[in-house]
Parts: C-alpha cells; sequence; structure tokens
C-alpha cells in the first residue's frame, strides 16, 4: 500500500488541492457550454427528476440560487424530460435517471471507474445529446451524495464557497458562467464516512443557535447539512451538550435523511440516541450490570427510529456524560453489551447485520478494553481517537487491516478537559492534521473520519481542510498545508491580497499551533532570554497591522468574511499573547520596581478590554448575525478548565511617592535582580557571556523607581567595552547597548564591568565576561556554530540524505517553527540506520565537552506498539544509541507534549576538541516530525522555544 | 574583678536604677531642708561662688529655674559667702568654694571615697553649718562636673526629668520640695567617658535643627549639652554629616568647654577637626602617602584650638567620609601617623602627651591593623567597636587590662550600612544593650563608653538606660532592663499607667529586637505556618489599643510626652509590622487569586497613609516644636541602604468580571497552593498532620475567586474527621475549621479527606492525615512534648542547674522570647561540662530518629578569640559536643544574624526510642545569651520566630 501511495503522492502533487480539473470559466468560447450569460440574457436549463431524491432536488434548487447569485439569472429547473431543449444541466442518480441512463446506455457517456463506486460523481460535457438539445452538462452519480457532491462542485467553481452563509463569504457577480467544451470530471471520496462533531457547544453555538432559531432544530441542521454536503461531507455527530438531536425537534432526523446527511451519535451515545435523551426517558441508572431492561429498551428505540435513514451505530457504552465505565475494565459486561445491541440491531432492521454500519469507538479507556483482548464483530468500524490533542494513539495493525468493518480516526480541533481544555478559536496548524491523518491514510484508517470542531465556526479553515483530504487523502502530500491555505484563501477573497491573507491566516495557526491561547501563561515565553516574548510580540503586531491594513483597504463585500476567517482570530491570538506578555512584564518590573509597572498594569488591563472589544465586534457583524458566537470564556484558566467568564488577570501597581523622588533601578538583559536589591541578595549584576558568534550586543535598562528626572552615568572598565550611551537625564527609563570590540582581545576569557551611577549611593557594577575563542579549524559557512553556549538549527535546514526505505520531508506548516520534517518511511517498519533516512548538521563547537543534545520533535504518540517512533543519532562516524518518543502511559510526558507542541528528547553529544561535526538524525520509523536541534554547551538558557537557529556566514 | 562584680551585683540588685539614696521628699517634716514650701512661701536661697566655672553657674541658674517650675518659689541666687542665712543650698567644687572647703576642714563634713574621684560629688545636709545659717544642703563636687551632677542630682529627684524639654515630660507641681533631715549622699562614675554620637542625621535631626536653630550652632548644642549634663554623661561626638562642630558656629566649642562636655571628633575624624572641614580646608587628596605636609597643616590647627579645652583626641586615620583606607593594610603608613599626630599634640599643648587624652577608634577595618601587630602607645585609649548592630566584636585580653589609656567601646543604636541600615524609630532591647556592654565592664573596657543615636530623639530610653549604665555598671544586672525601664516610664508619666505603659514599651522593643522595622520584608513572619503573623498582628494591635486608650485617658498634660516616648514608637513599629504583614496577604490572596485579593491592597495603602499620618502628628505636636523629626525614610528598603522617601509598596489587584460570576477557590492552612489551580500543578492540597499533641485544629479557607455569592458544601471521608461548617452561601470567604476525634482513632497513622464543592466541576479534595502515637511511657506535666513534628522550649524554661564555675542567669528584656539565659562565667573562661552551668530541658518524644536540633542564641560574637564563645550539649548521659557561635569572618552568618537578632546553632540528637528525655545545654564560656531551644521531629514549617514553646499539661 506504501509504496502505491508514494506513487500517487508525487504524481499529484500540483494539483493536491484541486483534484478535479477546472472546467469552469467566466469567459465565453463559441464551444463553451453556457451555464448563463448575462449580456445575451441565456441561462441553461436544470433537468432534474421530480422523483428524485429530496437531497439531490434541494442541490439542484441550490445550483439554480447559486447561479442566479453568480449572474443574476435564474434556470429554469424542469422535469420533464422530453421537455429539453438549448442548454440543459442535466442531473441525475444512475439508474433512477431516464436521460442520464441513456447517454451511458448509448455510449454517448461511458463510465468512469471513479465514478462507479461509493459517492462517485461523473460530470461531463456533450454536445447535442438529444434532439433540441444543443449541449449538456451532465451532473451523474453513483448514488444520491455522489449526485449532490457534483451539484456542488459547479457551485463552488462557480464561486459559490461552501462558508458563504457560515462566514459570509461574498460572491463574485460574473457576466457569465461557461464550462469549457469537452471537459469531463470523475471522482469519488477514498474516506467512506467523513464529518465533524459538534460538540462543547455552550456557551458560544448554543446561544447563537437558540437566538436565531430557537434551538438546534432543522432550520439550524439545514445550514449545517448544506455546509458538509458542499464540503462534501457526509457525516455528522451531532450536538449534545444539553442537546438530543433526534428528541429535540423530530425533523432533525427526517431532514438530514434527506439531504443525505448520515447521522450517529457520539462516541460513547449507543444506539443512535442522545445521553441527553437517557435523562428525559431512561429510568433508573446508566448500568448494564444493574439495568438492562431499561437500557435495552431505551436502545430499540433507538434503532426503530433509524431503520430506514442513514446512520451509524454507535456501540458499546461508556459511563454517562462521556466518563468511563463505572464498572471500570469489565470485557465481558461489554462484550455483552455490544451482543445485545446487535440483537436489536438485527431484529429491527431488516438488513443482514453486517451491512449495518455500526462503529465501536476506542476512545481514552476502551481503547484499553481493546488492547486487552476485547473484540466486536468483524463487521463493526473501530473508531480509533487521537489523545484529544490531535495525535493519533493507535492505528490498525497489519492484521487488522482485513477487518471488514475497518477503521476510521476520531480527531479533535477542540476539546474539554486536561490538561488544559481549548474550546475557542483555531489552533490547529494544517501541517499537523495533514501528517496525523495521513498516518492514518497509510495506515489504512478509511471509513470514518470525524473532527470534533467545538463550536463549528471558528474551525472554518481547518474544517475545509480536513473534509478536503478525507475525500482524498491521496491527493494530499507534505506541501497541501501551504497549498491548500492559499488556495482556500483565493477562494474565500477571490484572490485580493491572497499572499498577504495566507501569511495571516499562517501567523496565527503557527503562533496557536506553538501554544494554544488557553494555555499559554504569563511565563511562557521568556521575557528574559533570546529576546523571545518580545519577538514573538513584534511578529504579531506586524501580522495585526498587515490585518488592520487589509481590513480596511479590501473590497467592502469581503470585510465582515475577513474579519471572521482573518482578522477576528489573528487578532484575538495577538490579545490572548499579549495580554500574557503585558503580564509577565508588570510582573517583572514589579519585582524590579519599576516606575513603568503601572504602564504596564494598564497593557494588561487594555488588553483585556481589547480582547472584549474584538468579541463585541464580531458579535455585532451583519446586524448581531453572529451574536454569542465568540462568547466562549477563554482567560483565566488555572487548570484544565476554563473559567466562568473572561476574568480579569491580578495587575501589579506601585504608587508613586508624594513629592516625586528621583530613585535609580538597574537591571540587566537576562536576569530578574536589580540594583539596588541585588546587593542585599549578595547576588552580582551579569550580562549574558559575550563569545565571538554569539549576540553581539546586550541590554542594560537604566530605569528611575519613582518620578522625578535624574541624571545617570555609565562607565566601562575597559576600552574592549563599548556602550552606546554613556549617561544622560532619566525620568522613565533607557537602554544602554553593551558590545565588546572584539579586536582588542586576544582569544581566552576577558572579564570587566559596566559601572552605572545615578541616584543613591554608589552604582550598579555589572560584571561583563567575554569569551574569544582560539579558532584551529575555520568554520564553513552555513555551519551551526557555536555562541553564546549553544548550538540551535532547525530540522528543514539540515542536508537530507534519504534512505533505499524512506525519506524525510519537508512538512509545511507543521511545527513550532513552522515546517517541519517528518520520517516517511514505510507502515510499520523499523529501519537500521543502514537504510533508514539521515538529516545531517555541520554543527562547528568552539568549545569541547559532554554537551546535551536536544531533539524538539512534535509530540506524537507512539501509535505503533511494535516499532515506536524511534530516531538514531550519530556525531560524525560515532553511532550514539536510538531515542524514542515517550510511552503514551508516560502522562507527565503527555501532558508537556501537549501543552508545549513538542516533546524533546535528549542525548550526549562527546566532543573531545573544538571544532567541526556532523550531527545525523536518522528516522528509522514512520511517524517522527522533527522540528529543532539544540546542543547546550554550557550557557542554554530556559526559554519556551528555545534560541533561534544560528548559522556562520563568513 | 569578676567575683567582685557578682558580690556587688547581689548587694545592688534592688537599687540598680537609683544607686544614690531618695533625699527629696514633698511633705514637709519639722527637721527637713525646705528647699521650697508654697504655703509659708519660704525658699532656700542659692549660694554659689561667682568665680566657679560657667557650668557650674549655669547648672545653679538651671536648678533655680527647676525649683520655680515644681513649686512657683524662685530661690535667690546669693555669691557672697558672708550674707548667707536661712535654708541654703551651697554648691561648689572642692578648693575652690570657700564654705564648701571650710565644712570639710573643720570636720562637719568628711569627704566619702566614692565623692573624692574623678566627677565625684557629695550631697550633705547639714543643720547650722555657718551662723545665721538654719540649714544648708551642701552640693559639692571632686571637679567641676560633679558639682553639676550634684545639682542636677536634686533636679531629677524634684522630678524634672532631663528629658523634659527634649520629650516635652511635664514637671510636676509641687507645694513643696524637701530634704530629708540627715541625708548625705555620694557618687562618681565608673566609666570615665560617657556619651553619646549625632550621627545619620539627615534629614531628621538637620532639617529640625536647621528650622528652629538655624543650624547646628550653639543654640542648639546648649540643649544637647544639658540633656547629657542631666543624664550625667560628659562626651559627645558631634553631628558631622554635613557638619563641622568647632568651624560651623565657633561658640560650639566654647560653650561645650564651659558648660563641661568633654567634644570629640567621630572615630574616622582625627585630630578634632571634622571630616567635613577637609573638604572646606584641606587641600590635596586626603592621603597621608602622598599628601603628608597638609594634613599635617590641618591637623595643627586641631590642636590649637582645642589645647586648654577638654578634648579627647581621636588618633590614626581611616579613608574619608568613614570609608576605609585606600592603601589598603598599610601598618607602617598608619605609625606614622599616629607618631605624628603626637608630635603635633606634644608640640601645642602644655601638657605631657600621656596626660592628653586620645583614642584609636578600632572600627571596622582598623581592628584588623590591631590584631596584625599594630600598636599604638600605652597612654592612647582603645575604643573597640560593635558590629554596628550592638553585638561587641572585641574586649580587652587579660594583657590588655594594665594599658594607661585603658579601653573603651562604641556602640550603636543606630546605623547607616549593611546589612540593613536602622536610622528611625528604637529598634533596641534593653536587655541585649546591658549584656554587651555588661560584657565590656566585665572585661574592663571602662574608659569610654559612646553609643551612636543617630537623631537623639527617638532613642530617649536606650540613651538614659546607656548612660546611667556607664555612670555606674556595677549597679545593674540582669533584672535591671526591666526594672529601669519601670522606674523611667514611673518618672516620665509620674506614676501615671506605669504597668500598662511600661508593657507598651517592652512590647514594641520586644517586637522591634525580633526584627528592626526597616529588615522587615513581606516574607519575613509566616502567614502560613504557626499563625505567627497573625500573633504578632494580634501582639501588636492589642499594644496599639492600650496606647490609644492611654494616649485618651492620660493627664493632657502627659500626652505629647506619651506620643514621643510610647505611642509613636509602637504605633510605627506596628505599622511598619502590618504594611508588610497586608503585603504579604495580599501577594498570596493574589497567588490565590481571592476576590479578597483588593481589600488587601487596600489595606497596604492604608498602613502607609497610617504611617504618613502618625508622622504628621508627630511634626504637629506641640505647634511643629518637633517637625521634620520624624522625617527619616522607612518604606522602601531593597538593601541595605534607606529609599529616598517612604515609598508605596507595590499591590495586586484583580477587577472582577462584569457582570459578576461565582468562581470558587479552597485553600489550606500552611500552603500557597489553592484548588483548582492545585489540579494543574499536579499537587495535593493536604493539611498539616495532625498529631495528638499537636494543634488541635487546622484551617481550610473556602473563599469565592469572583463577586457573585454561591453555595458550597464540605464533606468528610471518616467519622473522625470534623468541621465545624458544613457548607452554606458565600460571597467573600469561610474558615472551615478542621479537627480530629482523637477517640475514634486507634494508634497509628490515619488518612482521610475533606471534600469541597462550590462552583466548578469537581471540587476539592484535601487531604487529612492524623498520627496518633504509641504512648508507651506517660509524658509527665511540664515536658516539652513533641506534636506537630517538633519540640519547643524557651531557655528560660529551662531548669538551672548552675556550676562551680558559673551560672546561667534571666535576662530581662532581651531576645526575640522577651527574656534569655546568658552564661554569667568569669571573663576569659572556657569551663568543662564539670563546672559549667547547666540549663536543662525535659523532652518528651513521640517518634525516633536522628533529630535536628536547633538553638537560638543572640548573635553575640566571639569577641574573646581565646574561647569564642561555646556550649555543650547532651542528651540524657550521653555528652553530644560542643557547639560555637560562628566566627566573626563569618560574613553571611553574621549579616543573618545581627538581621533576625538570633543565630542558630544545629546538632544532632539520636533519639533511639520514643519517651522522656533530658536535653542539657552547658554554658562554657561568657557571653552566650540562648534564647530557645527547637528539634525538628520531622515536620518542622518554615517560619520566623519557629514555633511557640509547647509543655505537655495533664
Amino acid at each position: 500500500m506504501f509504496k502505491q501511495c508514494i506513487v500517487i503522492i508525487c504524481a499529484l502533487v500540483v494539483s493536491a488541492v484541486s483534484p478535479v480539473m477546472a472546467y469552469v470559466s467566466f469567459s465565453p468560447d463559441s464551444q463553451s457550454f453556457v451555464v448563463a450569460d448575462k449580456a445575451s440574457g441565456k441561462v441553461a436549463s436544470i433537468w432534474v427528476d421530480s422523483n428524485a431524491s429530496p437531497g439531490i432536488l434541494l442541490a439542484a434548487k441550490n445550483l439554480q440560487s447559486d447561479i442566479y447569485k453568480v449572474t443574476g439569472l435564474t434556470p429554469v429547473i424542469v422535469h420533464d424530460a422530453q421537455a429539453l431543449s438549448g442548454q440543459v444541466i442535466i442531473i441525475g442518480e444512475r439508474g433512477a435517471a431516464a436521460p442520464v441512463d441513456r447517454l451511458f446506455a448509448d455510449g454517448t457517456l461511458s463510465i468512469e471507474e471513479n465514478a462507479n463506486q461509493w459517492e462517485g460523481y461523473q460530470l461531463a460535457h456533450v454536445q447535442h445529446p438529444f434532439d433540441g438539445v444543443e449541449q449538456a452538462w451532465v451532473i451523474s452519480g453513483f448514488d444520491r451524495r455522489g449526485v449532490i457532491y457534483g451539484i456542488y462542485d459547479l457551485s463552488e467553481k462557480m464561486g459559490v464557497s461552501p462558508w458563504y452563509w457560515w462566514a459570509d463569504v461574498p460572491v463574485v457577480q460574473r457576466d457569465g458562467v461557461y464550462i469549457t467544451a469537452g471537459s469531463q470530471v470523475s471522482d469519488a471520496p477514498k474516506v467512506k464516512y467523513r464529518g465533524i462533531f459538534l460538540n462543547d457547544e455552550a456557551p458560544a453555538l448554543t446561544n447563537w443557535t437558540h437566538e436565531k432559531f430557537g434551538g438546534y432544530n432543522a432550520t439550524f441542521y439545514r445550514h449545517v447539512f448544506e455546509l458538509l454536503l458542499r464540503s462534501k461531507a457526509n457525516f455528522l455527530w451531532p450536538a449534545m451538550w444539553n442537546n438530543a438531536f433526534a428528541d429535540d425537534d423530530p425533523q432533525n432526523m427526517y431532514l438530514a435523511h434527506e439531504m443525505g446527511i448520515v447521522m450517529s451519535t457520539s462516541h460513547h451515545e449507543p444506539m443512535m440516541r442522545a445521553d441527553k435523551e437517557w435523562n428525559r426517558y431512561g429510568s433508573g441508572p446508566w448500568e448494564y450490570s444493574t439495568n438492562p431492561d431499561k437500557l435495552y429498551e431505551f436502545w430499540v428505540e433507538g434503532a426503530k427510529r433509524y431503520k430506514d435513514k442513514d446512520a451509524i451505530f454507535t456501540m458499546g457504552m461508556r459511563g454517562q456524560a462521556d466518563t468511563p465505565m463505572s464498572e471500570g475494565e469489565n470485557i465481558g459486561l461489554l462484550e455483552r453489551i455490544v451482543a445485545d445491541q446487535r440483537e436489536i440491531l438485527a431484529k429491527h432492521i431488516d438488513k443482514p447485520i453486517d451491512e449495518i454500519p455500526q462503529v465501536w469507538a476506542l476512545y481514552k479507556e476502551v481503547q484499553g478494553f481493546y488492547e486487552r483482548g476485547m473484540r466486536v464483530p468483524d463487521d463493526v468500524t473501530l473508531l480509533w481517537a487521537d489523545d484529544n490533542f490531535g495525535n493519533v494513539r493507535r492505528l490498525p495493525t497489519s492484521d487488522e487491516l482485513g477487518r471488514q468493518g475497518g477503521a476510521g480516526v476520531y480527531y479533535h480541533f477542540d476539546y474539554v478537559g486536561g490538561p488544559r481544555s481549548y474550546r475557542w478559536i483555531n489552533t490547529v496548524p494544517l501541517g499537523k492534521v495533514w501528517e496525523q491523518m495521513n498516518l492514518a491514510w497509510d495506515y489504512g484508517a478509511d471509513r470514518i473520519w470525524i473532527t470534533n470542531v467545538g463550536d463549528l465556526k471558528p474551525m472554518e479553515l481547518p474544517i475545509s481542510f480536513f473534509l478536503a483530504q478525507a475525500w482524498d487523502p491521496s491527493a494530499f502530500d507534505e506541501t497541501s498545508p501551504a497549498s491548500f491555505t492559499r488556495e482556500w484563501v483565493r477562494k474565500q477573497f477571490n484572490g485580493q491580497y491572497t499572499d498577504e491573507i495566507t501569511r495571516l491566516l499562517n501567523t496565527y495557526t503557527l503562533h496557536n499551533g506553538r501554544r494554544k491561547p488557553a494555555a499559554i501563561a504569563p511565563d511562557t515565553y521568556s521575557v528574559l532570554n533570546y529576546n523571545e516574548a518580545s519577538r514573538i510580540s513584534a511578529e504579531l503586531a506586524d501580522a495585526a497591522a498587515l490585518a488592520e491594513k487589509i481590513h480596511a483597504d479590501i473590497d467592502s463585500a469581503y470585510r465582515d468574511s475577513f474579519f471572521q476567517l482573518v482578522g477576528y482570530p489573528l487578532w484575538a491570538s495577538q490579545t490572548m499573547f499579549e495580554l500574557n506578555h503585558a503580564q509577565a512584564l508588570n510582573r517583572l518590573y514589579a519585582e524590579q520596581d519599576r516606575s513603568t509597572t503601572n504602564e504596564m498594569a494598564a497593557k494588561v488591563n487594555g488588553w483585556f478590554a481589547r480582547d472584549e472589544q474584538l468579541r463585541d465586534a464580531y458579535h455585532e457583524l451583519r446586524g448581531g448575525k453572529w451574536n454569542h458566537m465568540m462568547s466562549q470564556p477563554h482567560i483565566g484558566f488555572v487548570h484544565w478548565r476554563n473559567p466562568p467568564a473572561n476574568l480579569p488577570p491580578v495587575v501589579h501597581t506601585k504608587a508613586l511617592a508624594t513629592p516625586a523622588v528621583a530613585d535609580m533601578g538597574v537591571s540587566v538583559e537576562g536576569s530578574r535582580l536589580y540594583w539596588p536589591a541585588n546587593e542585599g541578595q549578595g547576588k552580582p549584576l551579569t550580562l549574558p557571556t559575550f563569545t565571538s558568534f554569539g549576540e553581539s550586543s546586550r541590554t542594560v535598562t537604566v530605569y528611575n523607581r519613582q518620578g522625578k528626572t535624574f541624571n545617570w552615568k555609565a562607565k566601562t572598565s575597559h576600552d574592549w567595552i563599548l556602550v552606546d550611551k554613556q549617561g544622560g537625564a532619566l525620568t522613565a527609563e533607557e537602554q544602554v547597548s553593551v558590545s565588546i570590540d572584539w579586536q582588542k582581545l586576544p582569544a581566552g576569557e576577558h572579564t570587566g564591568s559596566v559601572f552605572v551611577s545615578g541616584t543613591g549611593w554608589g552604582g550598579a557594577s555589572i560584571d561583563v565576561v567575554a569569551v574569544k575563542p582560539d579558532l584551529l579549524q575555520s568554520p564553513q559557512p552555513g555551519d551551526f556554530i557555536e555562541g553564546d553556549g549553544y548550538i540551535a538549527a532547525n530540522a528543514t535546514s539540515a542536508t537530507i540524505l534519504n534512505g533505499e526505505a524512506g525519506e524525510w520531508r519537508r512538512v509545511s506548516l507543521h511545527g513550532r517553527t513552522g515546517a517541519a520534517m517528518r520520517t516517511a518511511v514505510e507502515p510499520h517498519a523499523l529501519l537500521d540506520t543502514g537504510n533508514a533516512p539521515a538529516l545531517q548538521f555541520p554543527l562547528y563547537f568552539t568549545s569541547s565537552g559532554e554537551f546535551s543534545l536536544s531533539l524538539q520533535l512534535s509530540p506524537s504518540l507512539p501509535f505503533d506498539a511494535a516499532t515506536g517512533i524511534q530516531l538514531a543519532i550519530a556525531l560524525d562516524d560515532k553511532l550514539l544509541g536510538t531515542v524514542s518518543l515517550p510511552e503514551q502511559s508516560d502522562k507527565k510526558a503527555w501532558e508537556q507534549g501537549v501543552l508545549n507542541n513538542v516533546k524533546t528528547l535528549t542525548s550526549t553529544l562527546p566532543v573531545a576538541k573544538p571544532g567541526r561535526y556532523t550531527l545525523t538524525v536518522y528516522g528509522l520509523t514512520p511517524g517522527a516530525v522533527l522540528q529543532k536541534v539544540v546542543v547546550d554547551t554550557g550557557d542554554l538558557k530556559p526559554s519556551y522555544l528555545g534560541p533561534l537557529e544560528r548559522r556562520y556566514k563568513l
């Protein structure tokens, strides 16, 4: 399977995001099929059988309206096959639409392999198909959803986004819509059930739904179903927090069935009955050991009401409200439950049991039952789950590939639980989604792909991506996350600012992929080292400013859509970062007793208010269309659960003395100490050691602890120490940049000081240490060179040496550096260094010793117990051993991994003498995603991301 | 010397604070000498020779005015010895006052040994001394200061406090003043020079002096001199921060000389020239190696101007502005300096060089010169110094006792320098002053006692005590600090509220002796353990309330004096404590995200304002008489140096969400953790372990993190866990007291929990552990019993077993417990456990192990290098070894010692099995002061003072 897969990937790289040929054009051509032409007023008619499935009829009506939206012309829908004339869009399910069948029967059209399967469709331009008909655009399908997807394919190509309603994406007005002569297109999905799960849906989606529709009823679900169908999805787990799909509005299940949506109930709600229905109608405990009769009876109703509708029956049970079963690991009981549930299905549904779609969700502890030997009949689909944070826990083994029911994956874009819920804006980098779901595809989990989308709306981009990848995983490769995003932007914004908006989406998803907003704390990003927090702040500020500009400048029809899809998530992400950043500085400045403490306190309050303003602006869009939708509390987390509302943080303030006095403080980069308090603590103020290849300057901050202006002076102890300011008058603060005149220094370690005097007795003596190495061997351009006590390299900067049995490939939009390297290795393989792909890093050490090497990997789980996820490390020719990602059972490693979005594997590099070395990282198994390599040569400082890559340049 | 000393102490215990007989009465008696009698209008006349020393004449005039103040009658001052009649107060220096000499010559009076020496005086009631004179009260002196002290002795006995002007102590109006017939009194000082040092005198004293007197001139100094003389002192180091006594006002030195004050310049200002004079008149560097001629010339002027005045010449030199000499340890140079200085004295003063008083101050690094062998001529007094924090560094060795120049001590009540300046209110417990100065006396340092009093005024009580002890150290013993204080209170307040005011003084000096206000930080006293901070808070609040009541109720004439001497220092000490206490709680509550964080922030600001109000009230007393006097900044210390002004602290605040929400938090005694954050940190909430003999209850705080009322519930896991509240509605917070029903438990360790639920998912599970020991042996009443993982005992609670060669004695008003045990051992002795005094502590252990024993000792310095300060420790019969106070060179131990006011010596107690043991602490040397004993049996928590003593009661 894998080799075949590789071939497909190679073939389809360029068309990854548009697997179907672009057949629509907006400029006429004498041969074109005219869908509509404004100049001539010509518009094709739409033929559909009046007995067609209601979903097809509705899609045809939507096509009619879509054509009107694009052109202002309304096609006529005709049902009489005899009355066809002119340009006709002929729509029909093969075997149930006479004109269509005739064209296939008479050889005008021949069925393409691709279209001749589950949900397959074939679109074809036919000249003179019938008498009186000049041309036809034939939308045929293997089944009703195939037809519907064929219809919506045309809609989307005409410029009607699946998000036209859900994200107010404007429909571009055209002078005409044409289909290129001779076009023929066919397609069918590779994953059978593709869908989303509306979950964790209060307060945002719930309050919105209640305000706009009066509840989770069919009026509401019609919009959800249409979005799914336009996105070529077919599957839904409905909202269930305090809702019961089939019970809240009986129309819901009929509408779903008619429109073509396959319903199910979520992973812990068996037999098509919502958890909440038990509260309403059940009696006794939700405990099969003690209350089997009532539960049996409860489930019978589920089977009955869905017996003639598209549905997948969830089997087994968990505790109520998605908690573990109280019985613990009672496999025997659970097997009895499944057997009884199948008995119900067999009895009440008029199909062989192995043709009734059933799924067993191996979520959380349920996976443990399976691992300990519990089995369900072969026709039941095994739904493996991720760890709730987008890392798949388990995929089919080779032995499991042949199961009739196959396997699927339950994935998350939103989650309520530990170590930290994420329920608000989109935090999912597409590179990670692709990489993990691609593993699922590689390992044969292709029956169901479902993802938890929370309140739905904030997840527009990843929903589009997930469903597109699910349609044809083989068409997606490492480059797809980036190319899909760009294409998606191009489509939603009609080509306006495509590069810029793409960059904005990538910026905020990169940022949220580094750490989810709900998990950012004031101490997450270092305000002391590597300018980390200020660098992130600048990145986000640049993007936020660009977004402001585009928001102001873009065609006003697109402004609301831009706000929802780009502006809000970006600005809100920035706000969450800056709120924490301001808190960190407020705390640091308070500790350092800076007068600017109060400004930082004001910033904390300002960013809190900004968050509220952004939310309010969202809610006021389009006359309140999206009111409540961004009401998910996200400020004030202290443990896994979100706070009851957005809670203003604690701020630190200091009143200044009156009458004003002057009171100098001096702090240095990298330290929380300040003069004069450091004297009382008996601790020196020391700048981080200067090294030849490290940062060229360090900052000393001279500040006022009070309000009155004073004069200060900085003096250096040696002429090789340079300061960019010698002194002056100061009211708030001054940054003094200290650097080294390396020309004046011989090799070796040199010490000196900067003395800052101002108010008070004496002054701050700041130690300066500069180390100039003796370079016995010259570094080469591009070497990852030691400086400031570390070496750092991005994985994507390594030289790739692909092995016989696998490759290292660059995954776009993945990892905290924006792109990462993954091992493209045949499923289930465990390679050795002889045939494994290798990443090579040229390292240059200016010192020697036993140094700690850190490999930052994506926090993937060793989903294949047989191989784990393994790397081997070598320094020059010396193999140093293998490292593995931690076992799933290591809860602490897992929590840190999903919060930090890396897991760090460490090893020791024995560097006997300074000079050049080659570090090699071999990928021994599938599933490894390497982001960054850091070597601590003695002075690595704490930070969240680690220092930036540094390469030697001549 | 020591044995003699012991005898004297024993003899004089009851009269320690009034060494001179009380000869004044306010009720007439037919035999009495009538000083003044209002009913009859009779008033004695005062005879004094018109050629008497101006100081005597001035004192006689002051006596005249004092008699008027007391009685409203003004005695006539007569100079004609022939015109005497009636009742006469005859005043004169022996050998310079004819009537006096006649009485001694004719045998009417015989000179008492005591009075026939330096500054000795003799007071005697004589019937018909001369014709026409009915009675006389003869005030005679060995020298002029003897006479003056004799005069002021009468004034004080009449009820004129030395502090009548400096602290507005009212003079009580009397109907008459009489001297008991036959009274005869004589006295003379035991320490030759007794004085104070006005230092660190800006801003408070300086701004006050400038406002009231226009500077440090004779008008100002007249008040200082009078205070000294009325306090029977004779010596002054004048203000020198930006002042030069002899130069600022030429009258200063003449006035001093005339009034009888022996002047000197401070320890680092040689040759009677102020440091600041060098700035004004010197040229070139203050460096004898490079600028000897100018310095020599500069010093000649000092010798010249003081050649005929009482003065002690400071010899040697330090760097300018009291810094170490830049030459480092150049002994040769310093010896040359002293030789040259003596050459100047010999040349310009018409006395043998060995009769010119000279002093070499062995301050800071200068002591090092001495230790390394530098010597000065035998007639130069060696002035040893304390460590600036009241601990003497060095006292004469046996070999040094015979030196002609003798030795003295320079002591501190005020200091500018590390580890933390103390420049504001009185922080000196008298017990410590007594104990250290008594060592000086025991070791023969009796030539000069001088103490740095900062701005003078806040030090009224310790100045009185220091000068009284200096007058006659042999009359003071361990009980004197307490008895002196009470007597001093009685005198200043005329017997009103003597017990109460004494308690108030002892409360604030105990508190400030635990830690000086300037050194208190928010984390000093534990807000988590042993209710430490809240216990101190209650102590101070009680005292503050009593002081408020007395301030309101006391005779209004005393109100201002009460404010200055008692109210202000007490309330200000409380304010400094509470300011830090509120900061600690504000920080803790902010960390725990309590809604009451804001109330604590308001308290911080409130206490800051209270400090300002107190200061302003002080400054407004008596129409602004003491304006500026309390302007020393004392809030905002971060290192040794005081801040430029009182600086409002950083406060932590949190805005509450609007609209209001409810959000429960739960914290437990002893921990900074809170639920639910502890869940995110993976840390359990655990109450401190309950033990049978430990605290009977523990506190759980259930609080709101936001503003909306919610309902909460507490449930216990077992019936042996008791809570005093089961739940309720809560808006701010509730304290739940958890205790154990020990009856329900067998011996052993038991675990359970309290579960608190309110808002949010789940609730706080609080671990409860109770340990009930199996008592194989019964504890006895009075045993120091193990509980809560420790044993604690005050040294004063031990049983004393005095040895042959020394005693343990209880020193009043010493140490952090209010009284401490000192070793009264012969100077220079090093005892062994066979003859050493012992303190015995009956300990009862409920567990066994190797336990850490901590002995809290006063931070005395091992001033006698030959012996150090040593203790031996035994458990039952097993000698565990000796422990010693750290070497002076251990800077860190020293800094901690002077900040904490204890040094903790540790040892290990091997406790093989539970039960009763006797801990014995032997005092092997003089100078040990034991305050407290703590044994950590496994659960001792961090706190400042350690847990309170716990004894077993049946």
